[in-house]
């Protein structure tokens, strides 16, 4: 390996966009890739047990850093990682796929190679990727440069993943260092339309005597749109709020005003529902209602006192304004809210709203989330697994400086456990906390190994409630389909060959307690938690009444 | 849950093909269509830890009873099972996947449910699936009879696998039973076209002197096309033959006139290579030269002294007849090798090729294949994953009676592990016998979770040489993407709760020598063979050589 290569191109590129470590699982057709991959001075590669796992925690990362990497091998490899390519498109995750190819010459020879359907054709993969990326290149010396470049734009600019096939060969063309950086992003805001906007929604907020008749729902495309600081200065001035579950610890939930988590009419506290519901001017930024987003579309909204903000438009009422980019937006409605008068705000919630139980009690749902929530310190990343580790999460306020994950959309069962090697290594001061079921647990077990092979600092909570406790309370609670096996996962340390590490099973209230008290900033600690296999977090008992089978 | 539906028809449909057991992961829009599964007089589900692992197991099923089934949820569970359904496609194996998905009366809404991509669209992932299936079905009240019994019938008789998406109310609506089977399969021969066949086939045998002269190299497709049978019976003549490592254990290797597995020029012993290549008349009989099973297209095959049968034609030389089916061409040929005199057929080879080595001697590739085939019973289910451990066995002669499993196209390393599941459920009364690399092993561990719940009988030896081996001697053998995290297999019986399964380690032939012993045809053993590092079997050394990341 000598001179500077397409690879070298393509991983310099990654580290332009914030990118210092690369998942993924190597393949013959993508070791020389790598060889550019190790020998970066500021890019890391990462091995993990499987792609699929690799996919997640490259969405993990990429949730963090706002981008991530993935590396896979053609075909068996790229097609295992597809449903967290789907998951990244569906949550707004910027993923960059790389796949080693065969070399060009190879395929040109259109023989029956390994890890291809056998009919000497190579363009069958790219065409899975088609509606899960927002752009696709199949890479050729000539393309490679603007290729790459072009894919890594606008998977950076619309926050969605991307995908590249680079052929064994294509990675050792010799190239020159790009002459400067990628093409910084640009505002496409139309000035005409922000004035009109702007204007419309000074006419709309008049309906409000106060900031407190204001009510801001705030949604997981404010983050994703790096428009979290510009909201915590909108809401400053004193604006009562609330997030979505998607879109929760995107605000501090001690600040004043914050009057907890929207669910829509079927999941949210009745303080939360008056802040949102009965607002006499209502700002929805950046949130889109799904099923599970929403109390299953429970939401009461009233459009004609709503100003809503979405990723590239802005609403007031029944007119919409275009293009409007969110950050924008929000800067407009900042000054006309500092326009208004401040009122009485919401009084906050409690921080711990249900009492502690006694130490001897045996562990439920509900003792459980509480004693999680109580243990919780600033600066933790809380990955909750779509089920009833998320809902039961849900209601609890967080410390400031929390990051929650959770996956309420794409909602694939066992994506927080990888998703925890990507947190914490794309902020590796930082605690990762994983609350997980046992059936969900199951499917990714394996990534805890790389957690504990890379040291990072970890609590894992595994809810040992023997089976798909969400699926039984949607239907056939004791059919044998929503069985699994049962598992002892204290011996996991063991297994990964790090028997030092704690790993403890709590039964009662008191257990549970002290396993997350001796759970410090450092080291790795799992619990299995046991509780009774029926019991569900009220929210999603909520919910599932109104799921069905059909 | 009255009279009969949708649902019922579609599983009365797959146990005619053969199907007894389903596996799958549920979902909350699948789990109104498992109810008709469960509670089916003859069909049983087998739920998995997760979609990928559920199917390879029915891909492992396939293979042993000609059918295989797979249900899985919309979108998160169809898109992780799509590596295991396209290497189906590419090994010819039919396994149907069924996918629960949201009510029609909810996709016509348009709304962003769960497990979508957020757009109201519902046709994204029967699209990821057009290239790896051979036919394809969206269900509704009225399509519903006729889809499932097309796309079954076009899966039995291609040998390739289909997909179905069963919305949850399309699976409850009420239909008939059927008036009666599904078609039969019809022999698509064109009789003037196999009477041409014959005749050319006639001439070019004439150039064999006796039987003696004439070589038969069996392949896959064979197997697939269920004409096993009408191939013993051209054999029984006495000819001499060998078969492609993907058609391992297709003919009985300790019967008169076998000759070896042949890889080509690169990885065939002596005696192999000249039955096939010195042949003064060559058979090739449903054989598709792919790389890994050419030794890389180094195979030197004369095509004017070839016949050569493939799924609907058959060639003699330069001329092809068509159509002309797979069985029918056997049959013919059959007929034709009756009329040659017989004559002296090649030494068999050695059982044990390679001496035993002394107990104490520390466990090396060589000596751990040649234990592991002597241990083999009749009646053992045999599967090899790709990488040491099938390169290691293809060169061993397999008992009468073994089934030999492997993947040397798809090559998706892992795919071995809950392959064995499938393949203990599809013929309950045999032994399986895994054979793993550690990396690969980590990909798919949990399933052996669902082995050890079902008490199927299963010996699974776990190769420990700490990392990607096969990756290693391609390139990079120092590289950190080569490595794995290093565990102790033996944990596994207590992790997933069956303590009591025997597992154990072994570093001396002496202790693995023991531990083969102990492993009866009942029962679950697991053998951590430790191996050194970058130790490879000869024939895959011989093949990587010539591979390389390009």
């Amino acid at each position: 390996m000598s001179g500077y290569t397409v690879a070298d191109h393509l991983v310099d590129r990654l580290a332009e966009l914030g990118v210092d470590r690369i998942f993924g699982v190597p393949g013959d057709y993508s070791l020389g890739l790598l060889d550019h991959v190790v020998h970066h001075p500021s890019v890391r590669w990462t091995g993990c047990t499987n792609e699929l796992n690799a996919g997640y925690a490259a969405d993990g990362y990429g949730r963090l850093r706002g981008a991530g990497a993935l590396c896979t091998t053609f075909g068996v490899g790229e097609l295992s990682a597809l449903n967290a390519v789907a998951g990244s498109y569906a949550e707004h995750v910027p993923v960059v796929h790389v796949v080693g190819a065969p070399a060009l010459a190879k395929q040109a020879l259109h023989r029956p190679l390994h890890h291809t359907l056998g009919d000497g054709e190579f363009g069958h993969f790219v065409a899975a990727h088609a509606d899960i990326t927002c752009a696709r290149a199949c890479l050729t010396p000539d393309n490679a440069v603007a290729e790459i470049d072009r894919v890594l734009v606008e998977v950076r600019d619309r926050r969605l993943p991307g995908y590249l096939l680079m052929p064994a060969d294509v990675a050792e063309v010799p190239v020159e260092r790009a002459a400067g950086p990628l093409p910084l992003a640009v505002d496409g805001t139309d000035p005409e339309a922000l004035v009109e906007f702007t204007e419309a929604a000074r006419r709309l907020l008049a309906h409000a005597g106060t900031l407190a008749d204001v009510g801001v729902l705030a949604g997981l495309l404010v983050h994703r749109f790096d428009a979290a600081g510009r909201l915590a200065k909108l809401l400053a001035a004193g604006v009562p709020h609330a997030t979505t579950p998607w879109a929760k610890s995107l605000v501090d939930e001690t600040a004043p005003g914050f009057a907890g988590t929207y669910s829509g009419a079927a999941g949210s506290t009745e303080q939360t529902r008056r802040v949102i519901e009965d607002a006499a001017a209502l700002i929805l930024a950046g949130v889109q209602f799904t099923d599970l987003n929403s109390g299953l579309f429970s939401q009461r909204i009233t459009r004609s006192r709503t100003i809503e903000l979405g990723a590239g438009s802005a609403s007031v009422g029944a007119a919409t304004f275009a293009p409007v980019e969110l950050p924008a937006a929000l800067g407009a409605l900042e000054g006309l809210l500092a326009e208004l008068e401040t009122g009485p705000l919401p009084e906050p919630s409690p921080a711990d709203p249900l009492p502690a139980a006694p130490p001897e009690q045996s562990l439920g749902q509900e003792s459980l989330w509480r004693e999680v929530a109580a243990s919780l310190r600033a600066g933790d990343v809380v990955l909750a697994d779509q089920g009833t580790a998320f809902y039961g999460m849900t209601p609890h306020r967080l410390p400031a400086g929390v990051t929650f994950v959770g996956q309420p959309l794409w909602a694939s069962i066992g994506y927080t456990l990888p998703a925890l090697l990507g947190a914490c290594t794309a902020d590796p001061l930082r605690r990762g906390v994983l609350l997980i079921g046992d059936g969900a647990a199951q499917m990714t077990v394996q990534e805890l190994s790389t957690v504990l092979r890379l040291g990072v600092p970890a609590l894992v909570v595994v809810v040992d409630n023997d089976g798909y406790t969400v699926e039984r309370a949607i239907h056939g609670p004791d059919e044998p389909y929503n069985d699994i096996a049962r598992w002892d996962w204290t011996t996991l340390p063991a297994l990964f060959g790090v028997p030092a590490a704690t790993a403890v099973r709590a039964e009662t209230v008191g257990e549970l307690r002290a396993a997350l008290a001796g759970a410090g900033p450092d080291g790795f600690t799992l619990v299995q938690a046991v509780v009774p296999r029926d019991d569900v977090p009220e929210l999603l008992d909520t919910l599932t009444r109104a799921l069905g089978p059909r």
